[in-house]
């Protein structure tokens, strides 16, 4: 018992130091470790199978529109990353710069990618002569770095793994349609596969991408009542092609701009999982995105028959799951405990008695609720019951995030509700970025968003200054 | 007829300049683009598609035999690549120097990685402390940097795609297994997934990975008579374990140091694809790695139920293989010519006629075989043919190879058959590296391999110096 004991009390618990708990959760179940670069981290592989799921998931729902993957260098000439005004001065600041090749300096120096934007930009240039041509719609899976100063497993490294994609059509209405189009494929990824709900919504000027007219987002609740901006689209209107010279000639053989959109999400996604759906017990993943879906985990393994009968079980259970036995020398409990560490949503406890008895005990990860069920049934109680854990993880998260949203209808209930109602806020604003900065300044709440499917007008005047209010925001502590 | 010709008169043939015809097809077949980083190149949708096809079936293959995904950072500070002396001086003179963050010039400098045995071993050094941490069989799919100064698109550029595996275990002749597993692995995936024949076989001291106790390779020929190294794997024994000061404790409780290996292919395997089975006409593509198998192009397409009846066809094609519909306006003609310099397997013509009499035409990209098939057995008939073609092209390749392997058993022979023989030279080398660079240097040809399945005695004598003779080797001029 000493070694499950050192296991579950390694964590340090969620209300009392939430973000502590986060650092123990991502080393205990062996998501990631620290590298040698600071700021840079090793995806070990409980985290990467996780992120390997989310690409696959998110690959085929990108492809089922259309989307066509491609491959764009690391390095882009600074020259390049200049091209686009306001771009360059969100990104510059925080890119690292390779200056030598070999023994030799460099003729310009090469900034390792923050964001594909300018290079995509550059290859539309000559790809795109005709209307024919368009639209283009291609993505890429990789790697980015931006150099971050304060960093976090997950939510912030100086290097991230990402999609990015990057749009280019014929007129305006179509690039608003595709931003619109890839901000709720995000949205329905993460509530359908994640089991994590959204607020869906545009930010505010202050907030969008460097060089976008308008940047869509999905903001998430974590548990901690902080919110997490958890995927973007861009919609560039003509700006970049303007910046770059990318003109087709259209049906009646006339030069036009193309208009552009760009959007990614990353492997923060995985740090939203952890932070909604994880407890003291350590990672709880939505059957859907779990790796691993089912432990089968023997009892009196050295008895005769259980090991056999174990393993039988589950190739049973794997034709039906994605099913795994844990036939190692440790003890139940203590194998219970890492099972429940690494989030593994159902255990399957098999010994002696259980197998006289022909059934198994089944216990749930996100509820602990433990049941006997048939070994006859077992090929259809699990995929059921793995259906309802990823709808109940789906409605519990919901149920917090929607507890965790008050109203401020004048600044000092707004000031009140940030320090002492986690979570988001509800106010109108004036359309004023002062106002923004004012509030950003003096209680460390940032606009999340403008959402699309909450126009409520709580109230006449903005929640800062007190002149005629424009817009309702989700306002909020965020990651 | 004017745009047909202009398609295909743009490649130059195969016999009058390889190297040229090479560079036609990559461009016009749209595998890749040249970026604005000279020797980056972009994979269009074309090109990456074939890579995520390898991808996803060596990924599989890899799964089976224990293989778990990571992700290690993309920079390796100065210190660390410095660790092991032969593989610093093998990848320092060529890497990428990160010498800024952001604004501020770093303390240490960052390569961007070539390869990342460091990073594992500096990773395993405080992940591997019992023998039940043992073996670890890591994989990762990323980019590697080297800084060449002659680039080709896939064969050589100065990013490019790969997977590394590395391994550590706890003895040499676990390491061994593993090592000649993976390198079988590779061959198998070369010639049944891509029909490519490959010499298994291992490389010699000089030519053996920086830092590896022994690299054993597979070896493809090309078209033109070049050799192609086309994957390696490399047992370490301790050396980098020695250097890193990774040990793990024994049953027995005592030190023992771990045996390492590391394995890897790249986006190279795509040049081979275009050179082993190219022709004058475009790339042409195994049905097994091919993103596209069949292409159905519609004859007389705006005659009423033309366009109806393909999209029929290529529905039901579409459940038993890859098929797609070339439904544009242009000219069947035209499409043609661009289902062939894209090198997919099948052509399907559809015309009034063919749909009065209930066939199609159905045309190989391989050997340009014209059949006609009835509707009625199209999803038996097709599937078959796709098998057939895979085989096909795998016997032509592996026929092609055999004719151009010659033995030399005197040095003029040998310098005679480098330069009017393309192709392998079996030839019998005393061991003597000074042989080799003898040879390397007055005829160019490298020693390719020790070949594992071929050890017979050609002669008694070095080719080279006439000293007593070790081993035979295959010598060829490499890409």
């Amino acid at each position: 018992m000493a070694k499950e004991k050192k296991l579950v009390e390694a964590i340090t618990s969620m209300e009392e130091d939430f973000a502590q708990w986060y650092t123990d959760v991502v080393k205990k179940a062996e998501l990631m470790d620290y590298s040698s670069v600071r700021g840079c981290m090793i995806f070990k592989p409980a985290g990467y199978a996780i992120w390997e799921n989310i690409q696959n998931e998110l690959d085929r729902r990108f492809k089922e529109t259309g989307v066509e993957n491609v491959y764009m260098p690391m390095f882009i000439p600074e020259s390049l990353l200049q091209m686009e005004k306001d771009h360059v001065e969100g990104f510059a600041p925080e890119v690292a710069w390779v200056t030598h090749g070999g023994m030799n300096p460099l003729q310009e120096r090469l900034c390792v990618r923050p964001t594909s934007e300018t290079l995509f930009c550059d290859f539309y240039k000559n790809e795109i002569q005709s209307y024919r041509d368009l639209p283009k719609v291609y993505n890429q899976w990789c790697s980015v770095v931006r150099w971050e100063k304060e960093t976090r497993p997950f939510l912030r490294s100086r290097e991230f793994l990402w999609q990015e994609g990057h749009t280019a059509h014929a007129t305006a209405e179509e690039a608003e349609e595709r931003t619109v189009q890839m901000l709720n494929l995000y949205a329905d990824f993460l509530e359908d596969f994640l089991a994590i709900p959204v607020i869906r919504g545009q930010k505010t000027d202050k907030e969008k991408f460097a060089g976008a007219e308008s940047t869509y987002t999905v903001e998430a609740l974590m548990h901690d009542g902080k919110a997490l901006q958890s995927g973007t689209s861009h919609n560039f209107g003509d700006g970049f092609a303007r910046a770059f010279g990318i003109q087709y000639s259209d049906k009646e053989n006339k030069l036009q701009y193309v208009h552009q959109t760009s959007w990614g999400v990353s492997t923060r996604m995985i740090g939203a999982l952890i932070m909604v759906h994880g407890d003291d017990s350590g990672l709880v993943l939505p059957p859907k995105v779990a790796p691993t879906q089912l432990m089968v985990i023997p009892v009196q393994q050295r008895k005769e028959g259980v090991m056999e009968k174990a393993a039988e079980l589950c190739g049973r259970l794997g034709k039906v799951c994605r099913a795994k036995l844990d036939g190692s020398d440790k003890s139940p409990g203590w194998k219970y405990a890492e099972q429940e560490m690494r989030g593994i949503p159902l255990r399957v406890e098999l010994g002696p008695r259980d197998i006289a008895e022909n059934h198994c005990v089944v216990v749930r990860r996100d509820t602990g609720e433990k049941m006997t069920v048939s070994l006859d049934d077992v090929e259809t109680v699990i995929p059921q019951l793995l259906e309802t854990i990823q709808k109940d993880m789906f409605e519990r998260a919901k149920a917090h995030r929607d507890s965790h949203i008050s109203d401020a209808h004048e600044y000092e209930e707004f000031c009140e509700a940030v320090s002492s109602k986690p979570g988001f806020i509800r106010a109108m604003w004036c359309g004023n970025q002062d106002c923004e900065d004012k509030i950003k300044e003096e209680t460390g709440a940032t606009s999340r968003c403008m959402p699309f499917h909450d126009q409520e007008q709580i109230s006449d005047v903005c929640v800062c200054c007190g002149r005629p209010a424009k817009k309702l925001i989700y306002w909020g502590k965020a990651y």
